[in-house]
């Protein structure tokens, strides 16, 4: 039996301040509940109101009506499975190899996406700024796949992390040097920035070199790609030099 | 004054059919319309429930309630300027330099990203299979951020046009040849393939070559790319290779 508190909690898990409160976030769908279940994540309870159809899946299901389903489910139509899952303790952050840094990028489907590509390009660590949309909103975690539990996502005052690590700072900004000719040093920290402002001022400050990817074609009118694609084409020339 | 029947055929053009029926499709927000109005596209109309933050709009304004505004707008938040524009004849699809083919792409937020990222990296054509989301949708009108005139549009018996093309076809799968290593020939035609299913066997028998995206890292679990993520990689690769 799953009772109305627990509902209420689940349900508050929608708002980060509840997830930070109780350290817990939510998953829903097979997939991505299946992704996490095989991760080291701690689970705190799965629930499923079809649960002829998830007969296989390998956790202890608590099984709901399809009314409370609904009012568990962040989705707009639930996907039949809804996990929880414990928010582990960040790790300290690496200070060798390459880091990928987040300035403010606030849109949770970017996030997700550039944590995918992050788990993609072996990629170990994001280090984000306290701006940027948290990891743990639902939106970011169906985005990732799973893959959210194989990059360890460190939140924290960026322009610190930046002044007190050895390694050079490239921004991806407008107007900085190529990235295909650029020379990639081996260890280095990359920042991509806000969706619609890019790098703010006190990180830029921090930068010892800016990359840009080359526009190409006529009109030369498209104002920018969007940040998780720029981070596609970067991410990917950095390995094509460095396979590591 | 805007009557019934115009807000009626406005709400109409959310569907395919009667954007065909009509040639016609709508594009809201002051960067989109703004885009659409500056290129060679023929405008229908131009709505806007808020006057006096559009003054500066190259175009005549029709004003209508907040209330007639919610009834046009495909969008949850109205974004006060909505824009009905006449869908371009298709011009007849290019047989040389590079073009890229979609064979089933289905979500209109990748086909935004990939019109978008098609304009940056100078590619004029992109040839989509039948059953490929409608460039003219409102979600990927709103995706390409202007772009969507810039770039040639095509619908078309995929398998058909691959077949009468003399260019090297290569289709983006698993367990190609990595994007790093390719020749890539000048002239060429790129396949990208459907979200869940990748490239459909009729296309695959038109290949002359597999290319992918090398994964790195520890775990190899992540599935794929994102088709869009995968687009923008393998498009800087080319356009790396031959500027053009």
């Amino acid at each position: 039996m799953v009772g109305k508190s627990q509902i209420k909690l689940i349900k508050s898990l929608r708002q980060k301040k509840y997830r930070d409160l109780n350290s817990m976030f939510v998953a829903e769908g097979r997939k991505c509940v299946g992704e996490l279940l095989k991760s080291s994540l701690d689970c705190v309870g799965v629930y499923t109101d079809t649960p002829e159809d998830h007969k296989d899946v390998n956790a202890a299901l608590s099984v709901v009506t399809p009314q409370q389903m609904k009012q568990m489910s962040g989705l707009k139509t639930p996907a039949g499975l809804l996990g929880v899952f414990r928010i582990p303790e960040s790790s300290l952050a690496s200070r060798t190899g390459i880091t990928l840094a987040l300035d403010d990028v606030r849109d949770p489907g970017n996030l997700g996406t550039i944590i995918r590509l992050s788990d993609w390009f072996g990629i170990e660590q994001i280090v984000c700024s306290e701006s940027t949309v948290d990891c743990y909103n639902q939106k970011v975690v169906q985005a990732t796949m799973g893959s959210l539990t194989r990059v360890n996502m460190i939140y924290t005052d960026l322009e610190n992390y930046l002044r007190s690590d050895t390694r050079p700072v490239l921004i991806a900004d407008m107007n900085g040097e190529s990235v295909y000719k650029s020379q990639w040093p081996e260890e280095l920290i990359l920042v991509m920035g806000n969706e619609a402002n890019g790098i703010s001022p006190e990180i830029r400050a921090q930068a010892s070199g800016v990359i840009s990817i080359p526009q190409f074609g006529v009109q030369q009118e498209t104002e920018s790609l969007n940040v998780a694609t720029a981070t596609a084409i970067i991410l990917s020339e950095f390995r094509r030099n460095h396979p590591g």
